[in-house]
């Protein structure tokens, strides 16, 4: 089944450039976003047809749904959209964390065409000003199905995505949420840390590397404590993890053990090595 | 004084990009890199005049010489470079340590000539593959005299440094030492720890934050391994305060105390923020 007419609710980074991909392959976007300025961005640029202020009218008549706000917001709107889209409508999120999102899709009416969605792409930046049609491209999109979702809503998902040039990879909500608190959650909290360590005076002595390691503490404060709350047990993993290790590093600075050190930053530039060789490929 | 003939040894991204911008500007450079296949590269890629494969003749004849080798080998080579140059000739260094360098340059028998410096740029990559003479444009170029260095010297050293496009900055080496264990040592243990909490698993689902959190890691290792034998006391320092802002993160997490967590991430937001103000500046 092919998707023609789409609602896309909020219009940030990741909403306004999904709406944007989804009007290049000819659909007609509808888009919803509870902050006027960004809707008028997202319109003024070209990112949605029209713009709608009332969320039960924005998804009814839409064969697909994508949801774009914060973790907390997308399970506190599930039902409401649940009753008012069609009943054989797509619901699909964009939520950095899933399983809240789709234990949540679990207990909708019509909860075989949900599915728990993650586009692995971002941008220091934010909101509609951001936006632009090709940021998924060639990106990941983790796909988590609820205990409910049908199969036909599984394939329904992928053609979606691939459709916008994203790479559509089905995960098991829990496995990407343990996952996304080491790749994703744990680096922000790390970057914000690093920031916050940092004195007046470091400023005018700060080389590329600082700014690479602080760009991440830039990110919405209050979209990620919501993340971290509906994380938290996996972060708290994640954390005492890299804990251990930095803690380790310490103790080998400190006690002069610069041959373990070094085999510990083989061990790390080959992590990430590993990691850019993936990312190019 | 104007500079005529350098002396570069070591001919990495430092020493070779330094190499290259000194010939831009009108200076006959002879290189020295003890790796033969360095020196060729170099010799290749325009950034040397020439090439010597002996280090007291390397210097011999120079009014400049450059060292661009790791933190303890310019300890060690420096009494041998003091007695084989003109004992007017410049000796300026590009170490990321400053207080073991400025320390053996004031027990030279010609110190009022030799000044610590170390040049704010860098790359992902390294070795002369990488070096171009516009690597260190407007970026700050640290300049730390040692007890012994005269004012004559330090102004032909912010002559030079000028003269290649970077920004010259007069700082002790003391504290230049203490800034940049916390700008530069400490995310470069904070990138190795990152990727050595990684799970096999993980890569798959990466995104750009990452890769930027732990480009650092790449970093040669024993080179690294030198500096934190070297600036070993500061680095203590730096990791003991960046390991109780994020414990101090961690214990918000498993409180569930969001409101505090908020706070951290709004101040480390602002932290980034003036750091990227003060680079773009």
């Amino acid at each position: 089944m092919s998707h023609r007419r789409a609602a896309v609710i909020g219009l940030g980074l990741i909403g306004g450039s999904i709406a944007a991909a989804l009007r290049e392959t000819g659909v007609y976007v509808r888009g919803y976003d509870r902050s006027p300025a960004h809707a008028r961005t997202a319109l003024r640029r070209d990112l949605v047809d029209e713009l709608d202020d009332d969320l039960p009218h924005t998804v009814a008549g839409a064969d697909v749904v994508i949801l774009a706000v914060p973790v907390l917001t997308i399970v506190a709107l599930l039902p409401a959209l649940d009753l008012a889209s069609a009943p054989d409508a797509l619901i699909l999120d964009t939520g950095s964390v899933k399983e809240p999102i789709v234990t949540a899709m679990a207990t909708l009416t019509e909860a075989g065409r949900a599915i728990g969605g993650h586009p692995l792409a971002g941008d220091e930046r934010a909101g509609p000003d951001a936006a632009h049609p090709a940021l998924l491209r060639d990106r990941p999109f983790v796909l988590s199905p609820s205990p409910r979702t049908t199969p036909e809503t599984v394939a329904r998902a992928q053609t979606l995505v691939s459709s916008i040039g994203a790479e559509a990879v089905l995960v098991p909500a829990e496995r990407h949420d343990r996952i996304l608190a080491r790749t994703s959650h744990l680096p922000q909290l790390v970057a914000t840390a690093l920031a916050g360590a940092l004195e007046p005076d470091d400023l005018r002595l700060a080389g590329p590397g600082l700014r690479d390691m602080t760009r991440l503490a830039h990110s919405d404060p209050t979209m990620w404590a919501e993340i971290a709350e509906a994380n938290r047990d996996n972060i708290i993993d994640a954390m005492r993890t890299f804990g251990s290790v930095f803690a380790a590093l310490s103790r080998m600075i400190e006690e002069g053990d610069f041959a373990g050190m070094r085999a510990a930053m083989e061990q790390g530039s080959r992590q990430a090595a590993a990691l850019r060789v993936k990312e190019s490929a």
